[in-house]
């Protein structure tokens, strides 16, 4: 792949009249348009019925896209099979929890197990990756669309997960003993009797159960992408080849899901609305940083926000002057290596006709398609940032296993995973120092502040490296809810933090699910006080209360008010030459801002003191090593993602930004 | 038909012990009831086993009616189908959206194009009319009650669809066109692959498709109406045949549903609370006028608001004094010539206990019972009336269509099709202009405004009515959300508002969907500025903005937010010898009212400038051609919807009102 | 049964390593536990598969706890069939309203009528009692596990139904009649067509089937807990046999339930959380006291609160200090001998992990542990109360089938059965005067004051029993929706109250369903407003407003507003030498205090004046006949059910109380 960056847009020229090709990749090539996507819900166009197939059009559009220049990425058109293979072959549909077929008629309801299913598909992906092998604009192929960890119930899949459980269990004695089936008599003696969770929403369910169900969900679409990357490999080995993620309800893991793709991709869609107060979290950077950490490395967006969303939902507002190009230079920001917006021309049928691209219906390029061609020639400006990376100092830690567990059994009211890492990611991004977030069991001994909110499921590999991490002198930050469970998703017969415990040096006596009541916190450390803007205010804490008792470690907060008032809610410790904190409760945004500069100063991160609310400032590096005939240089970002015109100073140079406006530069 | 006013009861001989009869008759008489409707869910006492019948009974108390010189109207009992016939054919028992029988126990739960339903629909009616046919106190017959669009998902159905469909596109290729199924590999390549949308809330359901399924589905209850009707006339040809019309979830299109119907008839609930603030939106009169509109001619009451309604879900507070009667003469002011209240005692068992009639359990006759005993005589005081029409000179245009389809597809929060007729309605009612509110493809040749709010889906006829009638001369009201879709529920690729465009003299760059959100607007305008009460007070616009561009219009209002400041959201085109407005956005209640009054002046009509609110004006027409020995009057009603006494003074005379207080008068 | 206090855990040795037996029991003695709770869910341990049997472990903690004095209450272990049952015997699962098989994982999901499962539960039970028949430290057997009512759809289920209808109705006919099934054609014409109500909570069916079906499910629960009795009592006559109750979405009929068994035990959960301000309803002690009035006897609590709650729904905030035992001493206070808590240890697996114990995950013994432990030993402190009993002037009837039929028909927004009765206990509870509640069939010939809220369906029993106690001087308190329904749920066709009328002096003459409205409500009666803290006080009255018609009755309150300003609202009528009040509204919280006082003095009850809010004073008498060797005690309990200190005097003696403090004395 040509390191470069890239604009582009989603294509559907099966949507169109051929009359509109020509001139569509006309007005593209003006626009500055370098690559489209095309063919991810083609499969009716290109194999009409069983067998016979139509590539002819594919091929026309492709020459037209070749012939000015565009280059072309292909997707496997798994997501929508046709009708006529739902109707030939029933069995490949989707079951509901239920275990009965969904109604076919919308996207997305296939059974990715369905050996039938595979059959059909790796007849249409070998077709298709061997016809534009040797095209030299077809540079890779996106695997399928938005995939989900699938919860099918349907037969193949129930064989299947037992299949997978008595892999994992050998025997049924251990997996009783893995989930504690002893409770309400819930073991099984056989492995007949293990079946899929039906009505997974029944939080009476064994969450051992339901999280395994949900590793075997992931698992399987795993498997699934792997499946159709060692087709299109087979046939095409240098193709580059990815799938496009997206944050939903059950989030497959995204590190096994790309650890044999070539890069991430992300279809990233900011809200239109801002929130109106600074307390919400509003930090839609986060997802860009966690896209990035997921293969540590640069990633594309394959759908990038263009116009008002919407469809079956009633409509947003639209995005306001400055958006469409703002959002898509921060994800540059963020380390994308290209964005594609989509789409090109919004759809006049089907159920997604309200979700806007940057033509409207109209077909008249209007105020959104001129920001669109601002963006792809200030793009096209900053072309020397190919090759270029982010690289921080300071890590998220991610747990794909956590996260769908506390979304299994929510601790308490208003309070949820990645609300806690957002938090975290907020508070270090308000004052300008970038961040990584990254799989748990990465290797995290380059970080100087290592932060791993809600450990909620342990592992002894996570354990291990903050240990590790912390003995080495890193800043360690943990939360409550840390070493609950075993990896079996059941509790833990140690005091918490359990694990956790000796490195953040405390016990945890008893806690407070206090739910969205906010109470009184004192901070006792006059370090972390004196990075308050305004000292000797008073804070809150809120959702849950850790009563914790100091061992080796030292309070730095205390509840205010309760039967534990007095009682410590944060502390600090020493573990080797590092610093561990351990943040009992959720704290107010001051708070959290606060405690990064703290950690910062702690760390000798540099940080900036007075940032205005709303701007994002973030680096890309050019490696001197790697980059052997470019310069070494850092480029840096400066974002505002406000409303409101904002004036800012940053290493004493000051700075006019729009509203949504980027200012880049190279540093000296 | 006698020409006369009628008010009544609908009556449940089966019910009531027999010994409650002559008492029942008695009082009826009394009270002044001279018509009572009956039988409309007796099908179980008509028809106890399959093929033995039971009329006796009915024959007994419609003789009691008889003597007491009281007429009856009959219904044919297939609402409500008895057990034994659903326990031996349970292939008529109506599939819900996941294809499955609904459970039987309730009402209304029969597949309308079932053979077997209808087949033994046709054995009852007939039995029910032969007999009847020569009684002269039966004057008509109400077919089946209350008629939905019937969602039903079984296999006679999903065949039938298959059918229409066949005939409607002839080939499944220009199904797909039609259809746009192109998107997402919805094409079919047989019509053995088209089938009902399967669970059709699902909005990710192609809104083609589901659109076309409603159209098939009031298509259905329209045969099923017809069906009946031939049954009856080919027995009767001169019964009085209609259906008791509702407004519900799935509404037939009511311009086919009483097209061979005589008249049209129609429950009336309006609501017993009556909204605290004078802009909730709070139009009863709208539905009347509605109903008035199907057929363009009066209309009867079938069912009236007598008491406390409730039953299935927890019991509205009771009917205030006044309300009884007041609402009944409300609806005689806006063409009702019957008025039959609903229902002469309350049931004492059935899933409908609680919704009361003007007797209450206990049988004791109370208050309601008092206030309806005042209705009739009143009535009776007015016969005069008999023969006399409604006629106005503003129409706002109802599309069935674009109802249908702005429920399938919400364009933003809070917005919603009925909403924006009755705020037009409102506008017009509250400066004493009356309004009809017809089918967007009558002939309008006779207006002088034509409001034509949403016209969502387009079709040829009703854009060269609007474009003739403004060349005309009159003034013509179009709105946002005008112009979206073809007649297949796909978007125009034209700039909107597409086929209106010429006509408003307006372009819609963009739009965007506020939502609930209310904005500043200037209005521009100072003629329509002269109309308010208060001029130069700031206005509000919400849920959705569309961005002018006048091309001949010129602007009335502009937003005063936002970044489209100063961008036009009202204008007036002069169009032929007429004027057209187009509103881009969605006003409040002061600016529509002001903005009547400037198109009443504008066209001429005369319009109350001081009526207080709540205070509603109509009139009915006599005649004087038709009615060759009558006078040629003008009747005049004054009412007052509000719970506070009224002083009000129209054409020069001075009115008192109590709440719910009605004048009539005979102008000179 | 030896008399004496209990105080004990639910212990699950069947989730423990058995290394964990030992120090369990040793640290259940050292905190003065004196009986266990074992087995309820152990069915899988007990017979791992069909009929092989393991009871060896059970043996082994039984001895354990028998060395060291404890004692032992088996379950029954039914509730929990294991895995292999349901994998063999299908047809033993309960079906949902749609009658399909619930899936199985989740507990209680089985057919109590299914006669395999019957023959099942048969062995196991038997098995179960023979072998610990001769053991002393065995004390009785609960019998399954918090059973409801249960709702089951299957085909089994409905033939059983349809005989239970038979057996009641006799003839088809009799069914129609008593169920008014000549509403909307809703007659049988043979048993065949008689089903179950499908679909439940469709509110469209017949009430008067819908009710019919929950006495069956009622009857059914009560069969099958009299089914287990039997087998236990042939086997072992001397064995205690009970069952745990508790307040569910279906409860069967309390009188019925245990009728048959020995004592009454519950499962109490007061809230965690109280209330914020004075005028919510917050009165836990009124379960407690539904719970006595069962038998009219002494109770046991089964499952007490020990921790947060919580499990499948986000946790609650943890108990305060002082609940655990306060919470648990007022369950003595109210009548309960025995308080196990549920449970000693928290979970560690399934899905109730995050219901807590009185010992967190950790098994470290914390703040909880040592107030148990506080708890035993003062309840060891007060062992002289065995044998007392609570005893009072004042009785709340309830009524099973009203609160059922009242769930299935809301009267309007707001208003529900445990509300009205809630509002009365609260009252006189706020006074110091102990309520008991009993079964509205219960003879009230002792008390001096009898309050029957919202008598909704009636039955000449109750009503012969108010009527007398009226006759022999007694105060009577009847409310709104009072003899509204006859037995079959049909309305009566009399002036409301109906049956009461004579009772209460006054006739309905309408009603206004008010739902959250507030209206203004004027006291007349100087009687009742002497008896107000601040008399001269506006009042307001809600929900609903029966507008009395005064017959032998007069007005002590009238309504301020709407059309009935001065219509009576709340009456006093003497009939025989007695007192009857009529309550047509629903006061708010002071009126209610002020009217139980005004009764008290009128019945010449005791009461106190000023006692504080959240204090809870109530009595357990030594009945000097039944207890030779004892003295003749009246033990006072004073309980500070809030989260303040207070300080109270109560006959002269100043008390102080911490938070959930409480004073136990003997009374003089």
């Amino acid at each position: 792949m040509e390191e470069k960056l890239r604009t582009g847009v989603d294509y559907y020229p099966e949507h169109w009249d051929k009359s509109l090709w020509k001139s569509d990749v006309e007005l593209m090539k003006e626009a500055g348009v370098n690559i489209v996507r095309m063919a991810e819900f083609a499969w009716s166009r290109l194999e009409p019925s069983e067998g016979e197939y139509s590539f002819g059009w594919l091929d026309e559009i492709i020459s037209m896209f070749s012939d000015a220049g565009i280059e072309v990425f292909l997707c496997t058109p798994t997501s929508t099979p046709p009708q006529w293979l739902f109707e030939k072959y029933p069995e490949v549909i989707q079951a509901g929890s239920d275990g009965k077929r969904i109604p076919i008629g919308i996207r997305g309801h296939r059974c990715l197990n369905s050996p039938v299913y595979r059959s059909l598909s790796e007849k249409i992906i070998t077709k298709l990756v061997e016809r534009y092998r040797d095209n030299p604009s077809v540079i890779g192929y996106q695997i399928d669309n938005e995939l989900e960890a699938n919860h099918c119930y349907c037969s193949v899949c129930e064989e299947k997960y037992r299949e997978w459980a008595r892999q994992k269990f050998k025997s049924i004695e251990e997996l009783n003993r893995a989930y504690g089936n002893n409770v309400w008599s819930g073991e099984f003696s056989s492995f007949s009797q293990f079946k899929l969770p039906y009505g997974l929403h029944q939080s009476w369910l064994n969450p051992s159960h339901t999280l395994d169900f949900h590793r075997f969900a992931s698992d399987s679409t795993v498997d699934y992408v792997n499946f159709q990357l060692n087709i299109i490999k087979s046939i095409d080995k240098d193709a580059l080849v990815t799938t496009n993620n997206w944050l939903c309800e059950n989030m497959p893991c995204f590190y096994d899901l790309f650890e044999k793709l070539d890069f991430v991709s992300y279809d990233n869609y900011p809200p239109v609305k801002l929130p109106e107060d600074n307390e919400t979290l509003y930090s839609h950077a986060f997802h860009l940083d966690l896209m990035r950490g997921i293969k540590r490395k640069n990633f594309w967006i394959m759908e990038q926000l263009s116009g008002i969303t919407g469809g079956w939902a009633p409509m947003s507002q639209t995005v306001r002057p400055g958006m469409l190009k703002g959002y898509a230079l921060q994800a540059v920001a963020h380390g994308a290596d290209a964005v594609l917006h989509f789409r090109w021309r919004t759809a006049v049928s089907g159920a997604e006709m309200f979700w806007h691209g940057i033509i409207d219906h109209s077909n008249v390029p209007g105020r959104r398609f001129e920001e669109f061609k601002q963006l792809c020639s200030e793009i096209a400006r900053y072309s020397g940032l190919a090759g270029s990376q982010v690289k921080n100092n300071i890590a998220i830690l991610y747990s794909a296993e956590s996260e769908y567990a506390l979304k299994l059994q929510p601790q308490t009211e208003g309070m949820y995973y990645f609300g806690q890492l957002k938090s975290w990611h907020d508070a270090f991004t308000s004052i300008g120092t970038g961040v990584d977030i990254i799989s748990e069991k990465e290797d995290i001994s380059g970080y100087n502040i290592i932060i791993a909110p809600m450990m909620f499921i342990t592992n002894k590999e996570t354990m291990d490296n903050l240990y590790n991490a912390a003995a080495s002198g890193a800043v360690v930050i943990l939360t409550c809810r840390s070493g609950v469970k075993d990896s079996f998703n059941k509790c833990i017969m140690q005091p918490l933090p359990t694990v956790f415990a000796e490195l953040a040096g405390v016990n945890i006596s008893e806690y407070d699910p206090v739910g969205d009541r906010r109470l009184g916190l004192k901070i006792t450390s006059s370090e972390w006080e004196g990075h308050f803007k305004e000292p000797g205010q008073q804070h809150l804490c809120t959702q849950w209360c850790d009563l914790v008792e100091c061992k080796s470690a030292v309070p730095l907060a205390e509840y205010e008010e309760e039967f534990y008032k007095g009682v410590p809610a944060v502390t600090h410790n020493n573990y080797g030459s590092g610093n561990v904190y351990y943040i009992g409760t959720v704290l107010d945004r001051k708070s959290y801002v606060a405690f990064a500069k703290m950690a910062a100063q702690k760390s000798g991160i540099r940080y900036i003191e007075n940032l205005p609310f709303g701007i994002e400032v973030t680096y890309r590096y050019q490696s001197c090593l790697e980059a052997e005939n470019k310069e070494c240089k850092t480029w840096q970002f400066v974002f505002n993602n406000t409303l409101s015109k904002q004036e800012v100073t940053i290493n004493g140079k000051s700075i006019n930004l729009e509203p949504f406006g980027m200012d880049i530069s190279i540093l000296k």
